[in-house]
């Protein structure tokens, strides 16, 4: 079975949720857009998105934390089997690219429509969804929608949340109309209590998304479609190293506490550490300083504090347990032999997440149908699919990046690499409602 | 020959002049003020060091980038001799102690006064001076008053220096009225062709500048007063490091050019490198990277760019240019090493000053006659003595820091150690101008 969807179709819809909040820039090859939750660009894309899914035939839902879902109920589908969702996210980062998120919301929904041109004839519904504040950046700190739906983080925790300039994002929600579906005229779904809650991840049968790879692996490949076996686990840990602030004049060598001399190798006890366990162990592991704040930073003043903000990843728990110990170590030492004073702190920490084996095979099953290569590889990035998994089976599928680029006006995937790569989603999304795997 | 000094005098002085730009703080140990050029505070300091020394019966000569001259010229002296001057600066750093600058400033009027009083009769005028803008940071790098007049700077590119709001020092100097004498009905130095000029250090026979350490040397070996025997040369360098700024989930470790990774062996190898000079040749060579700024400076973000700030000084210009070499050594391997691209520039350049020996002896003789002890040192941070020995026999004391604190509102001297410093500077002024050593 194999379900070819319609380019052009798919490219429109890309295309005109690009516009929303769209940037100009004078490079000829950028495409910018900044849609932040409860903006203006934001409640147009999401009023976009509701109208197709509607124009599709789907059946909507907006949950308390404005997650967007569309439902496809054929008359072949048990309406109480455990639906198959696929979706990703509408929000950018600031001045970010225009298929990151969108593309794995509308190839959710043109697969849908192959399926249904194609007269598939799926044993249970097929679910379309939108997931609120995927970047973070205004709210919390990403995966918001998705966080909260699959209880990771308490509804009420979540509309508390304010932006910069103290808006809850609960009122902002109110604002633009999707704090539940009244606005829209769409359901709202209810707790025991008949209170607004949130979408149930737990309840749906399977999750596919739909991403662009936002690396080269696949364009060095050659390939249609990467099917993601792990998503890396994250940690941020946050090291703060206490020196003393001196005149760099007056102040001789041998009575300095340094502290950026001391950060210094710091950097480079966890830049060793990772490199070691890429040598020794897991190719995939990464360990980063990717933050270093110095004061007072005058260029004839002795550092006095630094803090590093220390970004660790891989797919395998081990291996970050290996360079987050090779950081406290590293501190410990600077302790003893610099005599500064230090403290570490991990405040983000989630481990790798596994997918589903039976969703990766329908994967490839249907890119083998279409003639497309597909190819496993692991994602480093977090995403919507990180957080469904820890509920219901999960998949996370990725579409090529032009050099990689993402998070960037440059971020591109050809349009006839979106429709493959569709293509493959689409064929797995009828496999698995249909067939029940 | 001994002078005694009038403690209370002097201290009085010195707390009047405290109260312009004063900064309420709620440490009890603290005395902070803020006293930047072209302020009403600024104006202040001035009109009341304008009228101490007309009190003591000085004349007043004010130039046109705002240095403030007294002269006595008692009947003993030959008006014409070249004079004998002393002084330093009244402005401060931003909530800055009470004594940098002010203490050396009064210390010189006290200095005339002693002399006057105990019927001292100098064969040359002795001049008590205040230079614009000693510290910097309004409208130069600091030193600005006495790199014009000792002709380092053009008087004109000088009073077109602007401030962040866009005044040029010379509207300020008009506003406050110290752009050349006639606000305070002083006398305005004028060149061949009868415009306004600056003060002529070059014509001096003499100039000592008594200032605070800023260190602990003083205070440890319970001495009374130092005597500089070298002023550092000071170096300032900018280094930049590129790599290439990739997302920290996504990018292998291998296929990273992370720039802070390199600034970090940058770091250690300047660090390094003047701890070898220090261990080989000279003791006193100080090498900080004192600054760093990262870009983009996210956690998650490999770092695409470091500029990183050098100070790097010593009294021997051989070892300030091996440490700056081995900064630029390092850049060249990590080039090679790591593939980041560098650059390397030197905007702030000084040679080591030494002080004039005479003057030296001279201090020395006033500290032995008064039975204080003073000792050789070098000093380790800029002075105006350090321009004004470009032009003329320049000597530079210092009093003891408390804790070698300064420019902070916890600086302190003791009264008595104010006192006992004013009595060597007071004794080693009268001594070079009365027999002309």
């Amino acid at each position: 079975m194999n379900l070819p969807v319609d380019a052009d179709r798919l490219r429109a819809d890309i295309e005109a949720n690009a516009a929303f909040g769209r940037v100009e820039t004078d490079d000829p090859d950028a495409h910018a857009r900044t849609n932040r939750t409860g903006t203006e660009a934001n409640r147009e894309a999401r009023d976009r998105l509701v109208a197709r899914l509607r124009d599709a035939g789907l059946d909507v839902t907006v949950d308390a934390v404005g997650n967007v879902l569309g439902t496809w109920t054929p008359e072949s589908a048990d309406p109480d089997a455990a639906p198959v969702v696929s979706g990703s996210h509408l929000d950018s980062v600031p001045e970010g690219g225009i298929f990151d998120g969108p593309l794995g919301v509308y190839a959710a929904l043109e697969a849908v429509r192959a399926m249904r041109d194609e007269g598939v004839e799926p044993e249970r519904p097929v679910g379309v969804v939108s997931f609120t504040e995927e970047e973070g950046g205004t709210f919390g700190n990403g995966l918001l929608g998705s966080t909260v739906a699959t209880g990771e983080l308490a509804l009420d925790e979540a509309l508390a949340l304010s932006d910069a300039e103290g808006e809850t994002l609960g009122e902002a929600l109110d604002r633009i109309g999707y704090r539940g579906g009244d606005a829209v005229d769409a359901a709202t779904p209810t707790d025991a209590e008949g209170a607004p809650t949130t979408l149930e991840p737990a309840s749906w049968g399977a999750f596919y998304e739909l991403h662009v790879e936002q690396d080269t692996t696949l364009e060095a490949a050659g390939a249609a479609a990467g099917v993601v076996t792990t998503i890396t686990g994250i940690t941020h840990c946050e090291a703060t190293i206490d020196g003393e602030a001196n005149h760099a004049g007056a102040t001789p060598m041998d009575e300095r506490t340094d502290a950026l001399a001391a950060a210094s190798e710091f950097v480079l006890d966890v830049e060793a550490a990772a490199n070691e366990v890429v040598a020794s162990s897991s190719p995939s592991a990464v360990g980063t300083v990717g933050s270093l704040s110095v004061a007072p930073n005058a260029t004839n003043v002795v550092p006095g504090r630094v803090e590093a903000g220390v970004d660790v990843r891989d797919v395998e728990a081990e291996s970050m347990e290996a360079i987050v110990d090779a950081a406290r170590d590293s501190l410990a030492r600077l302790e003893r032999e610099r005599g500064v004073e230090t403290e570490f702190e991990r405040p983000f920490d989630v481990a790798p997440t596994p997918m589903s084996d039976r969703l990766r095979e329908a994967a490839h099953d249907a890119a083998d149908a279409a003639g497309r290569e597909a190819i496993d590889l692991h994602s480093g990035a977090a995403h919507d699919a990180m957080r469904v998994a820890r509920v219901t089976d999960a998949s996370l599928l990725f579409a090529p990046s032009r050099d990689g680029i993402s998070h960037n006006p440059r971020e591109w995937t050809d349009w006839a690499d979106c429709a493959a790569a569709t293509e493959v989603l689409a064929g797995a999304l009828a496999r698995v409602a249909t067939d029940g795997r």
